[in-house]
């Protein structure tokens, strides 16, 4: 089944699909319907659980008993816990008998199976989701939304009912599974009159770092609720609230704090657990929808990394603000936003979806760019007040992985910049005004970002390079020319050190120590380091003569002309691309005559930001298509790495490097024999760009039957952390596909598929507007979700259609516009 | 298949079979024959792994490629580490296609299955377990033994190579899952002449709580060994490892510390990892044994217990040395004693093993009761210098559950008592000589094991009366009157103090407030407490009687006799025995009318320790049927239970209480929808001692089917902490069936076995020997494994035999002695 329609039983136990917005966090739903990993606080916090949380259902039907059961499907074996199950996680109540989870990012739908409920129940689960719109896209909620029927003839009453242990300030767990905290968690009954549920809430200090709250709402008018149980040495509050539930399905407020007599020592549990239920009678065959809004605001950072690479982090102590919290007050006033913009967010949500979900692109290519979408919303990504992007390359289980927005990794990612490209502009920002230094050595790791010292270490040439590159990306997609102006002379110097200190003797190719991507160093010509210079020739070159400095502009481009050409006589070996080093073992992590699947990793850039070839466009497909034939394998049953492994036994994946030819060295890089997505997606893309479609095809697929939910999380690809940023290269064989390709100083936007199917649907995106392209033997139909489109020159390119043209084009959200098919001249009928 | 003869695939992950002896902590090994959970190092660390451990086996055929592969099967999904697989993990490396894992505690053997290896493979692991000698079953190690089988008629090179990373001195690990370490491990090679290998060892001081060694050693005389890879930043020790063995199946010891050149910074890496290979070839259709093994050495514990219930731990700061640690000078000294007492060592082992599985009695009462057995050599129990038995209830994942050897919870524990008896008197004598105050009022906890101030809380009821049984179960089964003397008056004391404490009205029958295992207090008369104080005044008087003090003895004969009939009147309800209280919520977490458990408990206590019935028999019989009638449920899918859960789903289970017939308090004691295998098997043996054999049986054949493999670990129950002591009442069965019963003050053996099958296999006990009786319808034959066995009679009842008899019998082990049928009766032929 095509991965992206792919639906999941509830034992698919590793697959957990991540609700929330940029930089906010997440709570994620598994597939038996249950909330998991609760991550709204700053951190990652994968495993992490909420005592007593979650929702139950109750139906009562006249003269039949009463079901009352816990809205998930039943918990899979293992059940193997030191404590048998502790009592928070409710597994002695009876489950729904199956779940079948459909996620669609960013839409999660899970239908429930039961024999005994006498109505169906569904769960639809998202955070809005509006391209070129970080900020809608941005918000820390949710919304839960149960649809139940009624499929009798009879009448039924129902209670869906949600539980939530406060999570504000929550420090760890104590050895009985039960959360610790600092401060005194609060639970607050609420009624605003457009609004009603329960504030969860702390006695923190505003500026405390685990400040925050939470709010479990509903905009429902007729509600029930039992805001805060009764605490207790045990476990009394759970059993009156389940005794209640199952008695009539409405929640009585407790009257009491607790049954254990006060006083209450020190050490009594701050735990504070509130739930809120929606009741209402479905006539017969009705159906209702339950809704409930789940928000929340952490507003607090440490103004430091504190990350595992150890910059500098002096300004730990203080605190600084989520982007986030700069919009909202509290989880309240988010939950009021987000009833406030409920339609008009779902709307976009809903057409994004339909525009990936719908499109006639092949599903592991609209699954692997939609799935890893994650990325941007996990705990890898936030945004600090002021609205500074910054990320870790991915999320370890409970602390970011390797800080500072790196940007040897960051090189690979392409969906931010064609979705949210505000992001990608305050990176280069934060990489060309801050990080680059007077002689243009760039902290490939931003410490600025918090205004700590930066970070002293080489250079890497990948993600020095590459940042070149992606300015031109930025800066082609938005047209913003003062953005241009204010940081192309970083990247100039960025550009500039590389002559000085990676080109030893001068020759235009760059042979001296070049640390990269692999934390390690390349010693020697290599078509990694010089493909990326080559393509970061061209962009820079093309970015000064839009600024008027020809002389710049000239010298990039013969620099460009003469690194390519002289590269390519050195390192291709009349397959593909090598590294020259005279001893292989001289040092040790090279590759030599290896056949590296990053070889033409800077083609690969220059074909996604519009630049086309930079090499020998022969010799680059030749290149790319050995890397496919050599390090795509479609069984790993008997590979050999002592590496860190991400694709094993029967399962298919490109390894980053092989030696088809012998020359393998005695040590060689240290992630050689290993499968990383960011890099297969790279590889996929490029050998679409270069023709090689079903190569490219077989690629992504590998990746995603890889994350089947079973073996591993759909939206969750992992390299040195969970969330992994290089994952989101998974936009490129998108975009290489469509052939969607925006030039904003051009006005032009031009469509250029790679799919020769008589039809097509897809999405595209703009600087200023994203919408679908729909091609079809009549015609072309453009259709305008969001923003705007002024476009100087329409072009498309379709192996059926031939070459479609309009000029002055000019389309508002909801605007459409058809281009139909020229008549095809009699001699070619 | 009989839970004992389950045989495992590689998939059932929740597989563990520890190794590991009394007092020793473990290293247990998983369904796929890998190695897991190291827990060497006094406390418990379930999950803990060492990177790059594990054992692989190269095999080379003239004209054939090597293969190399590690000896465990494929890993099962998910695949879902935050780094996928860390390099420690070596998930890379081609394994075997299977794995088939039949555990017989204490003998595992897996087999594995491949396509490559073109020799037959299986492993056969052990530490040795000799019935009444704890010593030998407290040793520090485990026998790994690799048999290969070459099918072929040519033949072919093996080479079997043990890997371990020091674990010497390990406090946690890092992000990147490697493990950090106080101190600095060191690894070296060693050839004494007798046996060869590495010892892993530390630079810590002798002192320290995390000092000692570990021995990978084998007595084959041609070895391999790489005794401590090159270190390194990155993984190069693992590259040059792997591609060594591969090479030509013989390691180079490594001639430099690293190729990362010094200075090495403080924080290079700590770890030393060491392998040690047996190279071998094997003729056509040889088999030949590859025998490794590993032995450990860490004598030092905190003297407190450090636990979740905050005992006083004023001397926590000193560390107090394991009993083991008084008889090994480190892990070396094991492996030599290991290995010079192998053959006898093994030959009890094996004994024990088969005098279990290859008994006749129902294999689910034969693997409840071997399975268990691993709690005396888990994490859960140690002993301490002198030979102070002591244990947690059970083992959380990284500490221990709930101290002091508490008494409510090893009032069921029957295991010890009867293969390992003076463990037990030793937990007596902390009992009654340290921990019983001059009033007679037990601290349940004991903290005196440590020399830590006394704990100071109320007495629980059930465990102060319990432990006067069980000083009666340890002065009858070793006969040792200095014992007895030494202890009793302690043990009166604590008799004593139950009239004054918990017999408000003076009538004989408990009824004030009552601490319980239940952690709460039960209010009023209640059977459990009762039964219990009814069989403890049978102890008592028979040991005062012993002891010359008349008084005493028909003093507590008339109070039991006065308890029994006055409970009986006050709580039987015509079926079973109630709780008598006026309003059952007037205090939380009582019972009232509920069909309680352990209503009966005390009854099952005097059948095992042979004081018969103590209650009326029918009201005793027709109370456990009574419990079993409604608590035991063959599908809980639809029960309620907002506790902790042990069984869920369609499995089946002993519920600790239910209310047949209403009365359901508001707030029911605390752990009453629970199920707990420690009452299971207290019921189930019951049920048996009262002839309600086949009711017994589907309570253990609940137990162990939940415990599967894959649904729960089979040698791990767990209550509050994995194994959980109260499991050790899964020897009751076993006793209750076989109907083995030794007095040794009246130097009597009596065996009444409780199943009528016309042939019997059992294993039996006494406090001098151990062996196994076989009745076939020709007769009786004892045969006689260990220790020695003097009787002054012996008697036999049985079905199908009738009564045998026999008077002065003396054997020694090995000796066996036949007891010929009677000859029929011809009126009855």
């Amino acid at each position: 089944m095509a991965t992206g329609h792919r639906i999941l039983d509830g034992t698919a136990a590793a697959a957990a699909f991540p609700l929330g917005g940029i930089g906010t966090g997440n709570v994620s739903i598994g597939a038996r319907g249950e909330l998991r990993d609760w991550e709204l606080c700053n951190a990652p916090d994968k495993g992490a659980r909420l005592p007593f949380t979650g929702f139950a259902i109750r139906t009562a039907r006249a003269g039949a008993e009463p079901v009352t059961r816990i809205l998930e499907s039943r918990l899979p074996a293992p059940h193997d816990g030191d404590q048998g199950y502790d009592a928070g996680r409710l597994a002695g109540l009876p489950r729904l008998r199956g779940s079948r989870m459909q996620g669609q990012y960013p839409l999660l739908r899970v239908d429930f199976d039961d024999d005994d409920l006498g109505v169906e129940v569904s769960l639809t689960a998202f955070t809005p989701l509006v391209p070129l719109d970080a900020d809608a896209s941005g918000m820390p909620c949710a919304v839960l939304r149960y649809t139940v029927t009624n499929p009798s003839d009879t009448p039924v009453d129902v209670t869906v009912v949600g539980s939530l242990a406060n999570p504000v300030g929550v420090v760890g767990r104590n050895v009985f599974h039960f959360p610790e905290y600092t401060g005194q968690p609060g639970n607050t009954w609420r009624d605003d009159g457009r609004l009603r549920g329960i504030l969860f809430g702390t006695d923190l200090g505003a500026d405390h770092l685990r400040f925050g709250s939470v709010a479990l709402t509903t905009t429902d008018t007729d509600t029930t609720a039992k805001p805060q149980w009764l605490s207790g040495f045990w476990q009394d509050g759970v059993q009156v609230f389940w005794d209640d539930l199952r008695d009539d399905g409405r929640l009585d407020p407790e009257t009491e704090f607790s049954l254990d007599p006060p006083p209450h020592p020190d050490w009594f549990t701050r735990l504070r657990v509130g739930s809120l239920g929606i009741p209402a009678q479905l006539a017969g065959h009705a159906t209702r929808d339950f809704e409930f809004l789940l928000t929340w605001h952490f507003p607090n950072r440490p103004r430091a990394w504190q990350g595992n690479i150890r910059l500098d982090d002096t300004r730990a102590g203080e605190v600084v603000r989520n982007h986030y919290a700069t919009r909202f007050t509290d989880a309240w006033h988010v939950a009021e936003r987000l009833a406030d913009d409920l339609p008009i967010l779902e709307a976009g949500t809903r057409a994004f979806h339909a525009a990936l979900f719908h499109s006639t692109l092949p599903p592991e290519v609209v699954d692997a760019a939609a799935a890893n979408l994650t990325v941007l919303r996990s705990t890898t990504c936030f945004r600090l007040e002021g609205g500074v992007f910054a990320a870790w390359e991915g999320s370890f289980e409970h602390s970011g992985s390797c800080e500072g927005t790196c940007t040897h990794v960051w090189n690979y990612a392409q969906t931010a910049a064609f979705l949210f490209p505000e992001l990608e502009r305050s990176a280069r920002r934060t990489e060309f005004l801050h990080e680059t230094r007077d002689d243009g050595r760039m902290n490939f790791r931003a410490n600025s970002v918090f205004g700590n010292e930066p970070w002293d270490f080489h250079a890497a040439a990948d993600g020095q390079l590459g940042a070149v590159i992606r300015l031109y990306r930025e800066w082609r997609f938005s047209g913003d020319d003062d953005f241009l102006k204010e940081v192309f002379p970083g990247a100039r110097r960025a550009l500039d050190f590389a002559f000085g200190a990676w080109d030893s003797d001068g020759d235009g190719v760059l042979d001296s120590k070049q640390h990269n991507t692999y934390d390690i160093e390349f010693f020697g010509p290599n078509s990694l380091s010089n493909s990326l210079f080559a393509a970061a020739l061209h962009a820079a070159a093309r970015m000064a003569q839009h600024l008027g400095d020809t002389d710049t502009a000239t010298r990039f481009r013969d620099a460009a002309h003469r690194c390519a050409e002289r590269m390519d006589a050195l390192l291709f070996n009349g397959e593909y691309y090598e590294q020259r080093i005279d001893d292989v073992d001289e040092h040790r992590y090279q590759y030599g005559r290896g056949c590296l699947s990053d070889q033409v990793f800077g083609q690969q850039l220059a074909h996604v930001v519009g630049l086309g070839h930079v090499l020998p466009a022969e010799h680059a497909r030749s290149a790319i298509a050995a890397v496919h034939r050599y390090n795509f394998r479609s069984d790993l049953t008997k590979h050999y790495s002592v590496q860190r492994t991400y694709a094993l036994d029967d399962e298919a994946g490109l390894l980053l490097c092989s030696w088809p030819h012998g020359g393998r060295p005695r040590i060689p890089f240290v992630y050689s024999d290993e499968v990383w997505t960011g890099i297969e997606y790279q590889v996929a893309s490029h050998l679409i760009y270069e023709g090689l479609v079903e190569d490219g095809l077989s690629v992504v697929r590998a990746v995603r039957d890889r994350h089947d939910g079973r073996r591993r999380n759909p939206w969750n690809e992992v390299e040195c952390g969970n969330h992994y940023a290089r994952s989101l290269a998974s936009w490129a064989p998108l975009l290489a596909l469509s052939g969607v390709d925006y030039d904003a100083p051009a006005a032009t936007l031009t469509i250029r598929p790679r799919l020769d199917t008589p039809t097509l649907r897809s999405i595209f995106t703009t600087g200023t507007g994203w919408g679908e392209v729909h091609l079809t033997p009549a015609g072309a139909r453009m259709v305008l979700h969001g923003g705007s489109l002024d476009l100087t020159r329409l072009v498309i390119e379709h192996a059926t259609l031939g070459r479609l043209q309009a000029t002055g084009v000019s389309l508002e959200a909801g605007g459409a516009l058809d281009l139909p098919a020229h008549p095809i001249p009699p001699e070619e009928q």
